[in-house]
């Protein structure tokens, strides 16, 4: 096991009507000056943008908004919002939404406090301070609801990039499943394969003896495997939001991360492709992945085979631990297409000609990404073909 | 799944010779005057102690020291240190050991930032604020570390009571696996059966769906089952050590324990056998757990069905669940045993004649405790003969 740190500060909210409770919080969290940040109509359409602001406005609190986050949040609507926050004094970011808004909240935050470009901190400026964020999560998902992180896509070129900082956890998190009830399938779908993926990039490890987040890490993905078509064939089930809703916290807020490397090359590829096509993250993982460990299988074939035995159930051939190893990555592809997942390109709307833009764009040059195989271009390149 | 909230702001800092950093810590944690608490002399043996005076040294940090603490960590200390911090004006504690030493902080924390008797707070007084702790822990076991819990026993009739809030959770701790190392072996055992205490008080409840809390606490389980016996067949295994030491942690911490009924009717046994016998704890638990598994066993047969299967690898008997169940606590004693702990109370030295006396001083009298089967005075009894 690595030597690591693990601070997760958000102090979690979770159950029925709980976002009543904004207010409560935003005040014991010293928020004065609120901005609400949230996408879509759907929050106003649903009430619950209403109720939100009943609760801010019970407790005194002041505040004001900016709507209009869309998926793959751009960088566009990051700049107004930074603009707001100075020219209204604001104090406290709440984000109504799911990952997109709150890494959006997340970026505004960073630039309401720097006097640069926001975009700097995602290339790399080393971030030092923060507004606080609240989140009131509406999509089960992306896990920036306990996470360090944000990722933002620049209108300049389209590249979308990652910035981490225990800063950026939230300060509270309200975690309503009633919220996602509403959730299309396809959406619901896109969320759970997220989240197997924020699992399995940390799962995937060159590190050994790490059997605690190993198990924990199996414990998250068997739960989404068994709640998530529960969810899609009975949306408004409330128990399989909730435990879909919890797995998508711990799959991301580092619970089953610590002490061991994380590799994160499927994400990284997944963002050429949903910065290029702007298909969902989720639906980007699900077509990634498979190709990502078919590719790396060799690398460590008991790994697989466990991943294969504990997690989805396979008879180890002891014999043959390979056959066991793809074993598991097909049940994987299996279940993915079983929650109308795509797993391939075609069914994605992407193109082979296109991989030669995104092996240049995700610039890797003479470098390599990944920790549980370092990929250099060619490896990239070749995991894209696997993926048409 | 039950509404909740889940609020762990501990920075956790984890690993190999990281108690060199703890004057970096309290400086970050805004400490400037400092008191060292500890046990017996095994931290000044050792030169634990003396790493951590340095570093604090080095950071320019006063601070003052109380050593004595013992196992089921006693009142008569407390007022001690509540004295000395009130006189001394110390704004920080830092426990330097185990589940006792960290206990016994946190009741000092409570007292210097109040009038009355510290006793109050386990008494049921309200908790409003503590001084704040950190720790550096030597023993695998109490989960004190994450906790919002301490546990203390008082010396005007050996009541051992707890008292619980968000305020005593330490605000860092620094878990080095090579501290634990030097662990006799009996030590080594009563952690392990005290961790999966934590685990299996969350793990046996009537709330329903919870699947992701199941799965997490069946992780945790596991890990311990594979690590303890690695870790008491070779003490200086790092890694064992470290799985334990992380799983400890995540046992009580409530990562399990969120959204559902917890029972912890064993514990308050355990507490009126160590209280009056002074038994370690683990080694209580280990006497008590399975005896009250026996006896609440049928009010959820599935439920000890599935801790048979999923934890302790059972067949599943589909014609004869109860079989299944059996199974799972006999599994359960056999690996206490082979870890060297007592399961009976003959092994313990308790005696069966002094069962009214600890039923008594429980003091349920027409209440009953427990969440999975509400217990009577008459059933505690019953358990307690179970045990014999």
């Amino acid at each position: 096991m690595n030597n690591f740190n693990f601070y997760s500060p958000t102090y979690f909210v979770f159950g029925k009507e709980r976002e009543n409770e904004a207010g409560k919080y935003i005040k014991r969290f010293n928020g004065t000056r609120v901005l609400i940040h949230y996408g879509s109509g759907s929050v106003i359409k649903s009430g619950l943008l209403q109720r939100v602001k009943k609760s801010l406005t019970e407790n005194g609190i002041y505040f004001t908004e900016l709507g209009g986050v869309v998926p793959n949040p751009r960088s566009g609507l990051v700049y107004t919002g930074i603009e707001l926050c100075k020219k209204d004094k604001i104090d406290f970011i709440l984000a109504v939404g799911g990952g997109s808004v709150i890494d959006s909240a997340k970026a505004i935050a960073l630039g309401a406090e720097y006097d640069g470009d926001f975009w700097d901190f995602y290339c790399g400026k080393r971030i030092e301070k923060a507004l606080p964020v609240a989140t009131i999560l509406t999509l089960t998902a992306a896990g920036s609801e306990g996470s360090m992180g944000t990722v933002i896509t620049h209108e300049n070129g389209m590249l979308k990039r990652a910035a981490n900082h225990d800063v950026l956890r939230p300060v509270f998190s309200i975690l309503n499943p009633e919220l996602t009830c509403s959730l299309p399938a396809y959406q619901t779908a896109c969320g759970a394969i997220d989240m197997m993926a924020h699992v399995m990039e940390r799962y995937f490890t060159n590190t050994q003896n790490v059997e605690i987040t190993d198990r924990l890490a199996e414990g998250i993905l068997l739960t989404i495997i068994k709640e998530a078509p529960i969810a899609l064939a009975n949306p408004s089930n409330y128990e399989a939001r909730a435990n879909l809703m919890w797995a998508g916290m711990v799959a991301h807020n580092d619970t089953c991360g610590v002490g061991r490397d994380s590799d994160w090359s499927s994400h990284q590829m997944e963002h050429e492709l949903s910065g290029l096509y702007d298909v969902a993250h989720g639906a980007g993982l699900a077509v990634m992945f498979p190709a990502w460990m078919k590719y790396v299988m060799n690398h460590d074939i008991m790994r697989f085979a466990q991943f294969a035995v504990r997690v989805w159930g396979c008879e180890m051939n002891f014999q043959q631990p390979e056959e066991t190893a793809l074993q598991g990555i097909q049940r994987y592809e299996e279940f993915a297409k079983s929650l109308g997942m795509p797993i391939r390109f075609a069914e994605l709307g992407a193109k082979a000609e296109d991989i030669p833009f995104m092996v240049k764009t995700l610039g890797l040059g003479e470098n390599t990404m990944g920790s549980f195989v370092k990929l250099t271009e060619e490896d990239v390149k070749k995991i894209y073909e696997l993926a048409v």
